[in-house]
């Protein structure tokens, strides 16, 4: 993907803020940058991980929105493939080749699915889609077969998290039994994320949240069991559990997304040992390059990154590795940054961790992958804005 | 610009929600959608109310970010041109040709210093830009004077913003001077917005801010007067605070954007009867339509919108004329809504008048402009992700 952008058709500043080659201190801020060592090593790691506890990981993409970034992961962390939250989001995948592709969410629209039918032409691997309605089932054999595919699907189980997904191993074995009578789909298996409890700062409230998981998952599959309905996989697990789920002796396939990127609102849940996951387990990555504009106030650094170049809804981004100064107000066009002792500077240049990756990777058009001082590659934000 | 687009180039669903001639209900959801009657009456009204008090009006293009949106403002509502917050979003008016640039912001960084200074030549038209700090001056001069061009200059005072802007009549003078004895620059007015107060609910409240502002104000233009100094424009005001910029016999100029499309945060602020802004002054125009996509759960439905398709930094979205269900909680692509009836369906719509229009314009690459039940027309976001 990278080498296929002309970077001659982009003016540094008005539309990229950056070129490859360029020195780090050049670039235009606001600016996402990746640290491409830190990132490498999250992705090693969550792959070494996977790999020794004999789990799939199938990387979600919703995070980075990033043919490039995903790459990194199959590539360095062995990921199987890509999770993805829309069928918009996931063409962008399945036109970058990659094989094996779940929509981690429910699609009734019937422009989706058709859409959604189509992708396995698109990216001539299979293509899964989570149900939890048996009244989908006929929607989606109907476009499969329209378009001479077929589509996997995965039950949605509402295991915590309180969006989509069914609750009773009934509504679970009923839609398995409408699946194995329905023309192109096949069962695949359980969709089981947690997501409700990936931000609880402590480790073993999140440990007996997944513990009430397994047993509700564990129910279901055993009662499919019985009804000779073999489930291969169960999917699951986030930055915040991983570990409970490769433990479980119940789930096979992860869906981690944030431990490549870090953010301020992960980075301050605590390990077993009671230690921040930002200070060992997982490296910040991912950052909000933002300059000093403005300093009329002794006491107050004005930066360019505000709420247009980053969500705030999970609290205020921390400014990397320095303690002396704070970012304490956020509006549109501006960080309102506390600075007692007047260190800052106009220009001066600051690493932002934002509070919550996702939805600032889908405000920007561009990575900015730093190595050792020097631009080495400008990603775009392959699937930005697709949110249909 | 909307006649230069190829919509064939696109498609509906994977790059763009909606193409012309369409009905609305075939909209792919979700999508920010504009009631382009009432649009054009809150344009129209905007500016009868300007022409009426004698006051120009520089729409501010950062909350739509839309040449498009402007192009209306200037025909319909009479806007002189446009207030950008960023350079690289001036580019954009100025390649369509808006002859009045305002940069209500402080311009610092050598680079975008440099691309500045060459704005008029990209517009044809004048370009100001503010400046707070006398260390300014010279950089944008020399680069004025090496692209032979010239800028013209806001002097921008704090009246209680709290961002950047200088908050004493010293710095004013001393800028002001320095302004005088550079080379292609002209002093031309200043910057007074009073960002803070816009959002306070009581209409009284609001008032006493803007006096302290105009009193503050009027003391910079009376000593810049006594050194033989002329103020041509006095500058500012918004969607909470406009009639009294336009009776203070200061300001001449008004800076609003946010009348134009409505949110849900600003609706909430009362006018000087009580009455809530959004009940009369001004019409919701601005939405983000969304599908519910899972109702799995008896009470609770789950739509298409979430933190991928808005900014929340404001509060959540209001659903647009239904009490009977309520929008109670926001995460990346999914929007809980509590439906303790059950009247929703999924793939009904439904329309979200979202916390705060300008983060959340800026998530989106099209507006769908629609008018009795058809799609008339589809905007690009024109400067979006314009944030350098």
């Amino acid at each position: 993907m990278k080498d296929l952008i002309d970077f001659d058709a982009y003016e540094v500043g008005f539309n990229i803020p950056a070129k490859p080659g360029m020195d780090a201190a050049d670039i235009q801020t606001p600016a996402l940058v990746l640290d491409l060592d830190a990132l490498e090593r999250n992705i090693k790691k969550m792959g070494d991980y996977a790999r020794a506890h004999g789990m799939r990981h199938r990387a979600h993409g919703k995070m980075h929105k990033s043919v490039d970034v995903l790459k990194l992961q199959m590539e360095l962390g062995g990921a199987v493939g890509v999770c993805c939250q829309k069928v918009s989001e996931a063409e962008v995948f399945a036109r970058a080749g990659i094989k094996e592709i779940l929509v981690s969410n429910q699609v009734r629209d019937p422009a989706k699915i058709d859409r959604l039918a189509q992708l396995p032409k698109l990216s001539g691997g299979e293509v899964i889609v989570c149900v939890d309605d048996v009244a989908n089932i006929a929607d989606l054999s109907a476009a499969a077969q329209q378009h001479g595919t077929s589509l996997g699907v995965f039950i949605e189980i509402d295991c915590g998290a309180g969006r989509c997904g069914v609750t009773t191993t009934e509504a679970v074995l009923a839609i398995a039994q409408a699946v194995r009578d329905a023309s192109n789909l096949s069962y695949r298996g359980i969709q089981a994320y947690q997501g409700a409890m990936q931000h609880m700062d402590n480790f073993e409230d999140r440990k007996v949240k997944i513990s009430a998981a397994v047993a509700q998952v564990t129910d279901a599959v055993e009662a499919l069991k019985v009804q000779g309905i073999a489930t291969e996989l169960v999917s699951g697990g986030g930055t915040g559990s991983y570990y409970f789920e490769s433990t479980s002796g119940l789930y096979n396939e992860l869906q981690c997304g944030s431990y490549a990127f870090m953010d301020a609102d992960y980075g301050r849940i605590l390990d077993a040992e009671g230690k921040r996951i930002d200070a060992g387990e997982w490296e910040n990555a991912f950052f909000i390059l933002t300059s000093v504009m403005s300093h009329a106030k002794a006491d107050k650094a004005i930066c360019d990154a505000g709420l247009k170049a980053q969500s705030i809804d999970s609290g205020l981004p921390q400014i990397y590795g320095r303690d002396d100064v704070q970012y304490v107000k956020c509006s549109d066009e501006h960080g309102v940054i506390a600075d007692p002792k007047g260190v800052l500077k106009v220009n001066d240049k600051l690493r932002l961790v934002p509070g919550h990756c996702d939805p600032t990777a889908n405000i920007h058009d561009w990575y900015v992958g730093v190595r050792n001082g020097k631009v080495e590659c400008v990603w775009p934000v392959s699937a930005r804005g697709r949110a249909y």
